[in-house]
């Protein structure tokens, strides 16, 4: 029996997340279906992340036990025909028995698109969160600034989630432009339930004159989800990769 | 009665193209359903290209006349609502009784653009063509420099396509490098059936280095569709915009 890691892309436009709704296609039953076929004996995936209905993916990971006998490299190239083109395995290689990227020290990077323009580019329009709004650029990047570190970011996460403590590090936050677009990039050692799309439309309502800068720590302190801005739609969300540091943080990381 | 000319932006992976099929829905008909319900009178456009199934635009033009009071520039936004977000028309305006710009002299922009990595990214597979040998840019620029001018492009030309001439004129054509992806961008004064995807397939044979930078000129001296390269795959392809020159072309374009 071996354990093999696969790092998988998808456009999650048409899929009910990774593993979310009881009803509706996710992207975890479709691996799962695909690689009982190619293996021949029943798979079962298990994720790093389980993203959101609409939220799309660059580099999250999964694990899964096999006895077949294919090489492990092998696996991703065969599955490209046993896929529907919205999900392609980018990656496939064998790790320790019982490994699994969940349990490991970890660096996740988000990206969440906005497209900026007068009217809606159709084109763009499944992988990016549309403003015809003009955005103080500058402003959100003061705002984000306030991020980095580690702090309770309970204010900034979605009301109802279960968890033992809401205290996250972010390591890394840039605005950048790139034409019409404007890309929030966001990496942390782990993320509340919708976080990223909770910092965004805050961040967005500072681009919009809504908020100061300096509201940031406020909010922070504030420990109250009503304080921050709305959830940003999902379609601009993209999981771009997760660093595994399986022997611990390294210290910069944490400083 | 006014006639009125749209700038239309689709996606256009679920439609058989702008007006192609007699079976399966067309951009030209959704936009004469919404056109009809919005303005409440049957209302037929006319388009200035009639993009391929798969094809997209950011600025293919249409034409229609209309009795309605409502200021033209109003259409556009009012028609937001009533269209499925893989249509946007991002400008409306009226233009003289008997104007359509297929009568115009016009310089047509189209952009190909080819993902190149050793995978597919679910993301831009519905908006790019996946190439996973690597390319010669260098080669591709060479060869795409024999393509300006005025030149007969029966070789680039679908067969059984039924034109008068083939004779067409390029105004410029660029390859440009956007990390992974690579655009093929080509302006001219008309085009033929499938001429850009073709000329990118047979660009793409060069970049491959199974044709030679100095194959093009032999390529449309032999007007011969078999001496060139195979049609590239539709949604690669987006019609970019239409200049319409309605006293005539301007010198410095012919020159």
């Amino acid at each position: 029996m071996r354990r093999i890691m696969l790092t998988v892309a998808y456009d999650g436009s048409d899929y009910h997340g990774w593993q979310t709704e009881p009803t509706g296609i996710t992207v975890e039953e479709v691996l799962n279906r695909a690689l009982s076929a190619l293996l021949k004996e029943e798979v079962r995936v298990s994720g790093a992340s389980r993203t959101d209905a609409g939220v799309h993916a660059r580099g999250n990971l999964c694990v899964f036990d096999t006895e077949a006998p294919i090489p492990p490299e092998k696996i991703a190239p065969a599955l490209l025909g046993r896929l529907p083109d919205d999900i392609v395995v980018r990656a496939s290689r064998e790790v320790p028995a019982g490994f699994h990227p969940r349990r490991c020290d970890s660096v996740k990077t988000y990206e969440y698109t906005i497209y900026r323009d007068e009217l809606p580019d159709p084109l763009v329009r499944r992988t990016s969160w549309f403003l015809y709004r003009p955005l103080d650029v500058e402003a959100m990047r003061r705002a984000a600034a306030f991020l980095i570190g580690e702090h309770d970011f309970q204010s900034f996460c979605a009301a109802g989630a279960q968890v033992q403590t809401t205290v996250r590090r972010i390591t890394a936050v840039t605005v950048a432009e790139d034409g019409p677009f404007l890309r929030i990039r966001v990496s942390g050692t782990g993320f509340l339930y919708n976080m990223v799309r909770i910092l965004t439309g805050t961040l967005v309502q500072v681009g919009l004159g809504q908020k100061r800068p300096e509201d940031i720590p406020l909010i922070l302190v504030s420990k109250d989800r009503a304080q921050a801005g709305p959830t940003a739609p999902p379609q601009g969300l993209c999981l771009m990769k997760i660093d595994l540091y399986p022997s611990g943080f390294p210290a910069e990381l944490l400083t």
